[in-house]
């Protein structure tokens, strides 16, 4: 039985941002602030010859769907590490909505194939790969400097090596709902609409989850990207004292507390969760 | 057996375009070329006394796969509408990735429907109330107003009642890869990004096959949307003196001709389709 090592990195979701273009891929990303979340994405790498790799999704009733028969972030990274192998990621949250599963699943696997070929990277060679292989395609903006922890994360200088302040203690619960992903064509024609979202940027810096909420919602009302279905559930939750955002950008809501599951669960399946502990780790070696 | 009608729409490849604000939804929309495909959305509607709508994909080896158990935009035409149904939706090209999808099923959707209650909306109002359904949703701007027919579609005035110029007669096959979404975060903080792509907007009006191409590909250039797999393909293409340009808006590139499709299958499995001759059709009524 050939060699296995499996990883795994928590998603992240944010509550507001505002891009930030530096004369580099690590000098650039976005300020702004999120939850590291305790759902993210599961790598298991194994030597091959030929790179392949399968993403997998685990739904609601734990069916085990093929979403995908390739990555090009995952295989861009491995060409930088001139790498080949087998990977397979897996995650149980949509894809594209939100949940930055596309830094977890640079981070999970770059972590995995690492230890599986004595690479010897650092965290932060790691981190730094990741980021850069996002900014390239396109992928996120601040999820890796994110999920490289666990957390409330504020971030207010950009890229990869920026310094950050994580809030950890937050053992309520998260609780998320997803319509889909936001439609790009009917913001990005729009100089008039970005100009909005990178003018709702708050100015402060949030220091309880409180805090983090008052900020996110009130990116979230001024950046006119409110659907129907986050603002009727947006409602829902006011009227109900939750605190909620909207996830930036998905089009969904996501809500903290133990009275949030219930009250979210009337618009679609709750996606259940914590804010985690910690960024990356390793799962296991087979022999 | 209850009665059951099936309708089929069109999708929609966008080669460039531009958002246009106008004063209410039938107004607001895009300018812009596209090509109507022959490949869109399957719709069967069946009465029933709850609503409940599926959202099925057949892929590449003609599996069915269930992608959601609701359509926010196609429940809201239907309450628009005040009926109750059973709704199915199938298509075989990937949501999201810029094949107009969302405009198709909700043109399929609510032809079936208004034959299935008899409701007596001529094609204008089926049109109107889906253009106005993509508008409040964000799913899309001129895909509604494209699909409503067939051929090469110019559009240099916006929104659903404005006249579209069509270009029929185009024999050869249109291919496509995908690589997914666009990523939203990467361009939605950026005003200066979204400029850019509203400066991109042409100036003229392609008048042929090979027009619609080179202006789409200017644009393409210009907008600093290329990702580094459609650059692969883009420049694979032109060493190959093949017609190609980047799908508005998705991670992706389409192609038109006879030598397009194998060019392509180097870096992807293709979608092969023709320029659609026709917008939505009934297909059946049982019994």
């Amino acid at each position: 039985m050939s060699r296995r090592v499996a990883a795994f990195c928590p998603g992240h979701i944010s509550g507001y941002f505002k891009r930030v273009d530096g004369p580099d891929a690590a000098t650039t990303g976005s300020v702004g602030a999120g939850l590291v979340i305790s759902e993210g994405v599961l790598a298991c790498v194994t030597p091959a010859e030929r790179t392949d790799i399968t993403v997998w999704q685990t739904d609601h009733s734990r069916n085990r769907v093929r979403i995908a028969g390739d990555s090009p972030p995952i295989r861009y990274a491995m060409k930088k590490l001139s790498v080949d192998a087998s990977v397979m990621t897996e995650c149980r949250l949509p894809v594209g909505a939100g949940f930055g599963l596309s830094a977890a699943a640079l981070l999970a696997t770059i972590t995995a194939l690492n230890q599986l070929y004595d690479i010897g990277m650092d965290e932060r060679r790691i981190a730094h790969l990741a980021h850069e292989t996002e900014i390239v395609h396109r992928t996120g903006l601040g999820d890796v400097t994110s999920c490289r922890g666990g957390g409330m994360v504020v971030r207010t200088v950009a890229g990869i090596d920026a310094p950050v302040r994580r809030i950890h203690g937050l053992s309520g619960p998260v609780s998320a709902v997803s319509f889909g992903p936001i439609n790009t064509p009917s913001v990005l024609g729009s100089p008039g609409q970005m100009e909005k979202v990178a003018a709702a940027f708050p100015s402060g810096e949030p220091k309880t989850i409180e805090d983090f909420f008052s900020y996110s919602r009130a990116f979230t009302e001024k950046s006119g990207l409110i659907t129907p279905q986050v603002r009727e559930v947006l409602d829902f939750c006011d009227h109900n004292g939750i605190n909620a955002s909207m996830t930036m950008l998905g089009n969904g809501v996501f809500a903290y507390g133990d009275d949030a599951e219930p009250i979210l669960s009337r618009f679609s399946s709750v996606h259940s969760m914590a804010v985690a502990k910690n960024g990356p780790v390793l799962l296991k070696e087979e022999p």
